[in-house]
């Protein structure tokens, strides 16, 4: 092979498994899923098609999520399954949330073929919500009863090793009965006499979350804690499995990732330039044709005052300054309670808090703001009637924009919805309308100053 | 005690470390930093100052940042030191840079008298950038080296139990002259005889990475492996230390709510409502004077072209949609562009490929609002050129928003600056100086036309 890495018409040259498995190992992810998309859909379906489960699985696992609901649409049942088998627990029940619930029937009753047992978890496992504990654990946990000896826990270890090999073991839970009654800490295994009892060696009262915990209370839990893992119980304490905090913070990632994708009006799903473009075009519409409709809503404000607007025209150049100011103010104040929000430091009822917080800034940038360009204005136009209208006009309407801003993402929260939505076009067509309303009314209400 | 959770004033009356420990403790994080937020300067550095170092050190990891900088500003360097002394060692360093230089150099002057080997350590640490391997790792980190036996690595753990303790062991690591030489699991350890050698027990070869390797690197390594730790090795191979997928994942996460917070213009560092207010107006002001300079200058086109204005008032109408929308989809192509340098589906290098992506959505986009807004303003005013003026406008600017804001990224990573800036008030002004010049140029040469 060339000094050139494997591009995508050597990965469609490959017809051997192995062959094919290396040269995608070679490449790193962003390369893989560059090269992929430079295929058709048959063709990608050939490639993944030919590897074997393990390294398709792996390749599953370096793909941008976008990229993997395209490819999981494709591949037959049979073939998922055999992907699913290879993915680690946590990751399974991602990948059935990628599909159909009937494809996902379809699949887990393929597994059950192979494998019984592993399908009847892994669609319990799917049952939870992506951002609850239970969605995001590993259920490879090792438990040992309470009454064991060191010894036996060691042999336990030792004839199931090809089995635990695959677990990222820091910690074992002693149990009774199931239920949950301390951890394990492996070095202390290392250096425990062989005939002390689990029991005895267990730290006890361990820190613990529910499986329906939800993100919030998770990350609350690492944040008051240094554990690398803490173990998740059903209601009755039972372990069910053990969340990483490698796992948490990857969920807590990708909020923050779709917070940014929304603030940036990507909303429909992530977008990667590899899709095909009528989808990223029809995807980005979505978002564009309901702001062009609420733009279109806002600025009928200004047609219903054209009468002021053709008698004084310099007012139509603050307009879009106005629009535009106001946006970004209110943009500042949902920034912050998202933040708020997801940090735990400002709770969804606390409306007349970040509404009497948000009034100061308001009022202190209102004013300067205002100030500002009233002193634009007169200096434009030497009218200082002019600059008392837009001046007015900003810093009414920062102060509109910020109480607004700051309030929608806590009333968002509440309703179940994402706060980070409060960004929308809503948001801004509410501040433009009433911008141009007091921009165009006090200018009506100052016309003879004006025309002076 | 009552039921009720510990508010400020509780805190503030507790005089005994120990009490006090556990008031905020019962707490969690939102509601300490709550609490500490409705304390005065004076008082909060009070109750800071009351607890044990360690209890002091377990708060400013629950803290959020903003609120950890405005307390280390406060403290006195011993009582920096003693904190220092009690965080994990990946957490020092990030302590050390919210100091200024001069106290940093006192604080470790300090921390040099309790423990001279610490200080010297968390001066190297404190060396690395926060987005490198070096500045994300954990020291604490086992090594053994490979002519050792099972029996000496456990004799040396039972010696060490204390140290270690604190270490979140999952792998050990086995070097010859305290360079890399393979890695050794502890469960491995479990199961050997005690005769073995460490050299047969270690995986060799074992994936690492160099302590300045940035944070795309190392999410590459992380994404393409499935480890919970990597060994962190200096020029010469040896082990400096070890890096967590967790704080990886930390990290990747942290510069995703930046990404957010600058999106939404909150720009000069996170804010919380605890801030004092002015600290909070001022911060948001630095955005917002910025933007209604650029705005004004964006909005001097229109006033060039007052005649035609005057002459057909209805543009005016337009004027803000043509500068939202173009801002909208320039802002969509940003987030894309953002998100796929932090994925690797684009480098930064491939300007050539983004424009051409960027350029088909553009052009569909562009057509179809443009032909909406043309049939929106031919309704209202009966007036076809009308409607060919502001929906040629509209498609136009779509399309220079859209590459404009697809290639910025890129040349700001290209710049080591980062891309997430270009979602600023510069894209804007650009776009909406074009679109009101495309509006008002085009309206001009079809004055006739618009006015029959």
């Amino acid at each position: 092979m060339s000094e050139q890495l494997p591009d995508a018409d050597d990965l469609l040259e490959h017809r051997d498994a192995v062959a094919l498995g290396a040269a995608i190992e070679e490449l790193n992810s962003g390369d893989v899923s560059r090269a992929l998309s430079e295929l058709s859909r048959s063709e990608r379906l050939t490639v993944v098609g030919r590897l074997s489960p393990e390294d398709a699985a792996h390749l599953l696992e370096r793909l941008p999520e976008p990229q993997v609901t395209e490819l999981v649409m494709d591949l037959a049942p049979a073939q998922l399954a055999a992907v699913v088998h290879e993915l680690p627990s946590d990751q399974q029940a991602d990948l059935l949330h990628e599909l159909t619930p009937e494809r996902g029937d379809a699949v887990l009753a393929e597994l059950a073929q192979v494998d019984p047992e592993e399908a009847e978890e892994v669609r319990f496992l799917s049952a939870y919500d992506d951002h609850v504990a239970g969605g995001l654990m590993a259920t490879e946990v090792l438990t040992f009863p309470t009454e064991w000896t060191v010894a036996q826990v060691i042999e336990d270890m030792r004839q199931n090793a090809e089995v635990y090999a695959d677990y990222e073991v820091q910690y074992a839970y002693a149990v009774r009965d199931e239920v949950l009654q301390g951890v394990l800490r492996l070095r202390d295994l290392l250096l425990a006499p062989s005939k002390t009892l689990v029991r005895a060696l267990m730290i006890a009262d361990p820190v613990s979350v529910r499986d329906d915990a939800p993100l919030e209370e998770l990350e609350e839990v690492f944040r008051s804690n240094r554990f690398l893992g803490v173990p998740v119980l059903d209601a009755e304490g039972k372990v069910l499995g053990v969340l990483r905090r490698a796992s948490l913070e990857e969920a807590a990632g990708a909020r923050a990732d779709r917070d940014y994708l929304s603030a940036q009006g990507i909303v429909g799903g992530e977008e990667l330039r590899s899709m095909p473009l009528l989808l990223r075009s029809r995807r980005r519409l979505s978002w564009l044709s309901l702001n062009v409709i609420l733009n279109v809503a806002a600025a009928s404000v200004i047609a219903f005052y054209q009468d002021t607007l053709t008698q004084v025209i310099a007012l139509a150049v603050f307009l879009p300054i106005i629009s535009d100011m106001s946006g970004c103010s209110g943009s500042q104040a949902v920034g912050v309670s998202v933040r708020e929000l997801a940090l735990g430091t400002v709770r969804p009822h606390e409306l007349w808090r970040v509404l009497k917080k948000e009034a100061g800034v308001g009022l202190i940038n209102g004013l300067l703001l205002g100030a500002l360009l009233a002193l634009v204005a007169w200096l434009w136009k030497g009218n200082v009637w002019l600059g008392a209208v837009v001046g007015v006009a900003l810093c009414v309407n920062t102060l509109v924009s910020v109480l607004i801003g700051g309030s929608v993402p806590l009333v968002l929260k509440r309703l179940g919805r994402d706060p980070a939505l409060a960004s929308g076009p809503v948001l801004t067509t509410v501040t433009d309308m009433c911008g141009f309303l007091l921009v165009l009314g006090l200018a009506t209400l100052a016309l003879p100053q004006l025309l002076a």
